[in-house]
């Protein structure tokens, strides 16, 4: 079982959502999702936004970077006219569906609209359209997303990313190992495949 | 022809120095050998040493990752007791033997020291012993990478990597496209070998 953190206005975390479905399922395992909100880690090392806003070098590079990623892995791009975006409702949807069938394709539609179609998605319209286009009851789950326990829950994830040392995303755990960034997606599911479910750091 | 930008100190330059040579004979591509200074760079940020060590859960992580990045790529590792490790001396020894046919051997060698061995790198006793173990006139060589002349080239070159937005090391430059980090060495050698020569960006 792999643990995937991420959220939705991290354009590295567009990658692995794009296709960590497909690799994890060609080595048989199977996805936690794990949505949390990356601007309070951020906030706590005293950053107000991303590094890529704040190191204008790094985010320059970052931006080619992202072109001939998509272009590598086969997935459409258009730079955010925002960034980073905020995904404080996808990101309550996402833990309300994240033990759900539908998880993976709202992530990826999720997403898409962000990195793809370059579309706000932090609004119970873009929602809506996301949910209501998988054939889901969009009401329903807005609503719960929206409820004061999903708010705590949400809170609660990201404290408890904080906990286990994340600093950014997507991180991944495959049991106590840590994997950061999209480049070791699959050196994560490599060391669950290999490792034989045996106790982590035995591999 | 691939520019290859680095610095001794930097414990994800060393990955790529030790797999560069072979990565890139196999696919017919030359380098180019490109020392800089990653200090002055960092300095540039308003940052007084390493992201790694500044930013503590970020470094916790990296050793992690090289742990494991070393078993993957079979290279042998030590974590460095000081990190980074100055080598301002190795540095001008490697812009002095940059177009020299063993300058592959000797940054393999004295990243071994600082990676492998977890030795100082930056004395003229530890530059005298990699370069007599490839049989090189050490005194000569060592005394060229000390004069003004070639002080003044390494500044020089530091600059050029602050004039061409590099931000970290390794860096690699195929034509004009600027890739970042070990994990790119590979995407970048495929650019050269994919883009037939032609004008950069078409490929």
């Amino acid at each position: 079982m792999l643990d995937f953190w991420f959220d939705f206005g991290s354009n590295y975390s567009y990658l692995s959502t794009m296709r960590i479905e497909q690799e994890a399922a060609r080595r048989g395992i199977g996805i936690r999702w794990q949505p949390f909100l990356l601007g309070p880690i951020f906030r706590s090392f005293g950053w107000t936004t991303s590094p890529f806003v704040l190191q204008k070098e790094k985010g320059d590079y970052m931006w080619k970077d992202m072109v001939r990623q998509c272009r590598k892995y086969d997935l459409p791009w258009t730079q955010p006219t925002q960034f980073p975006r905020a995904a404080v409702l996808p990101l309550r949807i996402a833990l309300v569906g994240a033990s759900q069938p539908w998880i993976g394709a709202f992530c990826r539609r999720t997403m898409a609209m962000n990195f793809a179609d370059d579309r706000d998605i932090d609004s119970p319209q873009a929602m809506h359209e996301v949910l209501a286009a998988l054939g889901l009851p969009a009401h329903r789950i807005i609503e719960e997303a929206a409820s004061d326990a999903n708010k705590a829950a949400l809170r609660r994830q990201t404290e408890t990313a904080a906990e286990k040392g994340i600093f950014g995303a997507p991180t991944f755990f495959a049991g106590g190992e840590m994997f950061w960034g999209n480049d070791r997606l699959d050196d994560a599911l490599d060391f669950i495949a290999g490792s034989d479910h045996r106790a982590p750091g035995l591999a």
